[in-house]
């Protein structure tokens, strides 16, 4: 059965279309944006088109953080030139106004902690920190690094900084600024943030060490006032012998306002759809339900995943087991698991049987965000896919991160991997 | 050890700087050309670049297949339109005349002997064979559909047909031609062989089925009638305990005469070179000589890998391992071993120091083309980098096959992998 999927899937599977469609005429589509809204029309089409036996929206209310104009220009020896740079999701800009200040770099935390406040009032402080490319798995480079996006912002507020520019949280050896979640903290101003590809990075560092640097930093973003009611997508398969017990297997559907969320995540959402397609075009009937969800604000809220958690918990559903696919539409090359170790023998007893495939890594304990509520508000137990990292943070969160990155035969094998553990689970259950 | 290395190649790694530098300076390179010439002196400088104690420059004769114009048009309807097409490699062409004849399509060699003569005789036959995408090692694909590409012209000459076309050896969602080596059988006559991409030959397959297709078919390509004096470049660390055995490691410098030969085979060959780099690099002193190879004429005539072992039959070297990277610059999943159940066990014991790079296959038995010599003669175990597959054949012997499909760091840590298996063998030996 696991050869029938994989040649379902590699030989008439729809998701590379599918994510075609999505990506060159949806395009880019940030929570509460025009473009989430025709997301979520084009998701309800495709999950119908899948074959489930029944389609529905789920409401969830999400921020809308809007980018603007922006630009970013450096004054490296004696003339501003303007260089690549993205502002943050859901930083402050400037408020349109050009704000023009010394840049003062540094390396770390612990650097700028060290700094003279005179070297921090009214500066724009880059922080300078690398990538680490000596980690094999790229997650655990981008779990390191990604702190200096996230909190830079209020950490150098709270010491009268003017703005923050960062290096992006990027392996790429390009230029593609990252965009990516920011936060404040509430007690000190909201200063702008902006960041920089590698190939500027480099360049502004080396100016830093020679001299004085300025820069003009001018941006309109902002979070907007209200929630923007917005849904998940979802589509079902009904079980036919336990139809209560339920497998739900999902991607996002917002991105970042950048690229056309390719990887991130439109392939988790065609390969999500397509393990619908492909059991209902092999006539393989279930024995317990399979939902996909295409989760909406995955990127800066988490709404999506939060109400699909509460509704489940409102209804009583019993879930067997939250599948998600948020990490690229790479090569799959193993199954995380978040569940009791008992659960997890069951699963490697059918280890062998996912090697053919590629998939051989049930090391690692990670699910996904917009399952991770389904763990915690009702103890179920999650599994996440996980490809080829390699390539993952070049185009992550850029204008890059578009169709022509996905490669066919790799999107498709994901989903194979994806139809595989749920019809493992769906038949054999977890115990 | 096995970790420093890692952090070596990663962090300083010069293997993509140099693969760009060959692909955008040298650009594709097939034997005996003016650019495999310039592809000689490139990699004798790179390998020298590399800080190997030794560089030389072994001779090969190898043949010169010239491709000069070519064109194809189709009459589907009632005009003649040109499409993109390529010879296939060591085919001769139509002598720049215009070869103007019907299509007959069959999909498969059987289909071929079930026509009658007067379906073949003076016809162009369409041998239509797809690739099949349900191998999920493309490999497997490739050993399947290849036998289309190089027996179709003289199997269909034999019956009296004029020419042949083909659908590429291709996984490509896309129109890219694939070249590629075919063979005559001299007993009949040479007519041309053309492929054609994906998309094309969709187009083509459709046309054949409503209605009659005439093609016009004009090349120049010719093998040229002498061998050119063509070479191997070698570079050597010499071993501290054990200088006289030998572990090879290698790739090919010739490519096809399309696109940048970036992932056939520049990736292997900057990676052999990065071994040399990262051991100098990091002070390592191998017990036995290592050798890094660029070999020569690869694709059509494996002239450079039969020099290299009559001239170590000829020395009575004694090598310990020869080691190939000949399958793409991607993420590597795997080491192919072709050597004795004692060799092979010796190598598995150090299995789980790869995991945490990815490898984990090692059941592929195989080495590859340039150091098969190397067993035959020698009987020389072999091993072979076994990348993650699923892109190559998208690519190979087009003209997308240039460098910016070669990731930095999936190609870095292909050499990751070649050093330390070199790095466990020169250590510990293969008993």
């Amino acid at each position: 059965m696991f050869r029938k999927i994989a040649d379902e899937i590699l030989l008439h599977g729809t998701c590379y279309e599918n994510l075609r469609v999505l990506c060159k005429t949806v395009g880019h589509r940030i929570s509460g944006s025009p473009e989430a809204a025709n997301a979520v029309a084009w998701g309800e089409k495709a999950m119908k088109a899948s074959g489930a036996d029944k389609v529905w929206l789920q409401a969830a209310d999400v921020p809308y953080w809007y980018r603007g104009k922006e630009s970013l220009s450096l004054k490296i020896g004696k003339k501003y030139k303007k260089v690549d740079a993205l502002s943050l999701g859901n930083s402050e800009g400037t408020g349109g106004k050009t704000l023009k200040a010394p840049i003062v770099m540094v390396h770390s935390f612990d650097e700028f902690y060290a700094l003279p406040d005179s070297k921090v009032k009214g500066k724009i402080i880059f922080f300078d920190y690398r990538f680490r490319q000596d980690f094999v798995f790229t997650f655990e480079g981008y779990g390191d690094a990604v702190k200096y996006r996230w909190a830079s912002p209020s950490i150098a507020a709270k010491r009268g900084a003017a703005g923050v520019i960062i290096r992006s949280m990027s392996t790429g050896a390009d230029d593609f600024p990252h965009t990516g979640g920011m936060h404040y903290n509430d007690s000190f101003k909201k200063i702008p943030e902006m960041a920089l590809g590698n190939e500027t990075a480099d360049l502004l560092e080396q100016a830093c060490k020679k001299g004085a640097v300025t820069a003009k930093m001018k941006s309109e973003c902002h979070m907007t006032p209200d929630l923007v009611r917005s849904y998940n997508v979802i589509g079902e398969i009904r079980g036919t012998e336990r139809p209560d017990e339920i497998i739900t297997v999902g991607g996002h559907l917002d991105s970042w306002d950048v690229g056309e969320g390719a990887n991130d995540d439109g392939s988790g959402c065609v390969q999500s759809i397509e393990v619908l397609r492909a059991f209902k075009a092999m006539g393989l009937r279930p024995k317990c339900t399979i939902r996909a969800v295409l989760f909406m604000n995955e990127e800066n809220g988490g709404k999506g995943g939060e109400a699909y958690a509460d509704s489940a918990k409102a209804k009583h559903e019993h879930h067997l087991l939250a599948v998600e696919t948020d990490a690229g539409g790479f090569s799959p090359r193993g199954i995380g698991l978040v569940m009791s170790s008992r659960e997890k023998e069951h699963i490697l007893r059918y280890k062998d049987l996912f090697l053919p495939y590629g998939v051989y890594d049930f090391s690692r304990e990670e699910g996904g965000s917009d399952i991770g509520p389904m763990h915690k508000k009702l103890d179920a137990p999650l599994a996440g896919l996980v490809p080829d990292s390699q390539r993952y943070f070049d185009i992550h969160h850029t204008n890059n991160d578009v169709f022509e990155n996905v490669n066919h035969r790799e999107l498709k094998l994901g989903a194979v991997t994806l139809a595989q553990l749920i019809y493992l689970v769906s038949e054999h259950g977890l115990n």
